[in-house]
């Protein structure tokens, strides 16, 4: 099935989770969360996988929601640790209600993802869970070394790399094995899914910190956020590990030098990644990935045309910057 | 199985529990959690039911420790919401390690229980975890609505055991009835062990709140903790319902009144509470919830010496302050 309409599907089931009404500061948070919308890649991984070998969706869309739920969750509580404002041009739930609720209706929220993930066919329950659980908890490690980073002098690219792997490529690997056991993939056709997932998932965060530093603004993301704040991201690693020592100095107090405006703050962290072709060596990197990915889903015998959907879905995600 | 070998197997159990080293932020706080030890009234609910119908305990093992964890989760999460600096005499997570660190930690630690959850057997696990998700949620439904009450001029008496039937009782219910799946029980053994586990924990909440108020501090709880918070427990509850208006005004102030000593606050409320037998009245209201309590477990057809094992057990708690 084309990704649109599945898409269309997703954000239907999750409108129709029927939440209680009180009490309201537990339930509302939830409702407020999923209803931002979002690209849903999580779900439609899911989904799509899961039509690589099987017809009947209503199936898989519990798990598919269990999925998205869980992400929406992370995110919740990732604000108030990352004391985050907005998302996606709205105050975040601590901002709104407070923390005490964000951290509650968080939790709620966990839990609704696991009641979800409970609907799936009974036989492939327990492998469903040991999939889903062996994920969530490394979304949690990807959380807490990204917050260790904040203070640690020194990154390594391969250190980066195992974080962004938990933060954000496991999830989408859980997402990719969860669709395909429910379509009844053998072994084979499973490791292939997840080492696509996996991959595919490294080169879009990489792709994402591209962004964030060459972006194009008229997209409505605005440009350079990482550098203002200082993230130590593979831009930034790799600049680092590149540079000379002044240029690595400068790199490091660039964004906290209170004399330079955020335009020339970005303007000349921008100079030295240039120095160093920082551009170039992370497309590099992301094109690698991504190549990688594309080779093992190319090794994958399910339906052609479902093959080909998924293929031209993530060409499209890696493709959104133009 | 006597209560106190299951204790020690349960204790082992946890502590065989085997946490990555790294991050250390993410696991630390679990450990130090689960070593603080307690009464593991909800894995020994779990075990003791599970001994009604069957014998071979490690089967049950692993679903009682999520129950614990599980509860274990929800109280490094609450001493956040409440700012609660000690509990079991040490610092709480966030006091210990900061807030983000309780909040990540705490997320690991409810996916943990999961976990241990999914060693259910199969056959078993949907069922399972049905009842696991109803509970899980309840139990943050009365957390919210906990948390409502502190800024709710009146709450009802039927208020007041709502939030405490959610907060504390679903989930011995929950441990209860889990037990019982695992055991193998009918419907109808299962239906009146819920009542029984209600029912109990309603008597053993309000019996804690008693104890607050007239407990003996020889045993180490401090007494008059909750008077001098000013809350809403079902002593001042019930106080506030009877009392003439005049003293209902004080109830309501004496605990802010600055001029007053800690003991001057304590003995002036109880002063209150004495005028309208409060004492007499909420031991009354749990010997009732407790006569049902056991009234349901009279009914329960299963192995007689367990039986007698768990009636022991409870009458034991509900004796626990003399």
């Amino acid at each position: 099935m084309k990704s649109n309409l599945l898409l269309d599907q997703t954000n239907e089931y999750l409108a129709s989770l029927d939440y209680p009404v009180s009490p309201e500061l537990l339930y509302r948070p939830i409702e407020y969360t999923l209803e931002a919308g979002g690209k849903r890649l999580r779900p439609l991984f899911v989904l799509m996988s899961y039509g690589l070998f099987a017809d009947d969706y209503k199936v898989a869309m519990p798990c598919a929601a269990a999925i998205e739920v869980f992400h929406n969750f992370t995110l919740l509580h990732d604000d108030i640790m990352d004391n985050a404002p907005l998302r996606r041009g709205r105050p975040t739930v601590w901002n709104r209600w407070g923390e005490n609720v964000a951290i509650l209706s968080g939790d709620a929220m966990i839990i609704s993802s696991y009641s979800l993930l409970a609907k799936a066919p009974s036989h492939l329950l327990q492998r469903i869970m040991e999939c889903f659980n062996r994920v969530a908890v490394q979304v949690c490690e990807g959380q807490q070394y990204d917050m260790d980073f904040e203070s640690q002098a020194v990154v390594s690219e391969e250190e980066y790399i195992k974080m962004i792997a938990l933060k954000t490529s496991v999830l989408f690997e859980g997402a990719i094995e969860i669709g395909a056991i429910l379509g009844g993939a053998d072994e084979r056709n499973i490791a292939l899914l997840r080492e696509f997932a996996l991959e595919f998932g490294l080169a879009f965060q990489l792709q994402d910190d591209l962004l964030d530093s060459y972006g194009d603004s008229r997209l409505g993301k605005s440009v350079g956020g990482d550098i203002l704040e200082g993230k130590k991201t593979y831009l930034m690693i790799s600049a680092l590990n590149a540079a000379s020592e002044d240029d690595a100095v400068q790199l490091g107090s660039i964004y906290r030098d209170e004399s330079l405006s955020a335009e020339q703050k970005i303007a000349r962290t921008l100079a030295i990644y240039d120095r160093y072709e920082v551009k170039s060596r992370t497309e590099q990197e992301i094109n690698r990935r991504f190549a990688k990915a594309l080779a093992a889903l190319a090794k994958v015998e399910g339906k052609s045309e479902e093959l080909a959907e998924l293929r031209g879905f993530v060409e499209s995600l890696m493709n959104r910057d133009k």
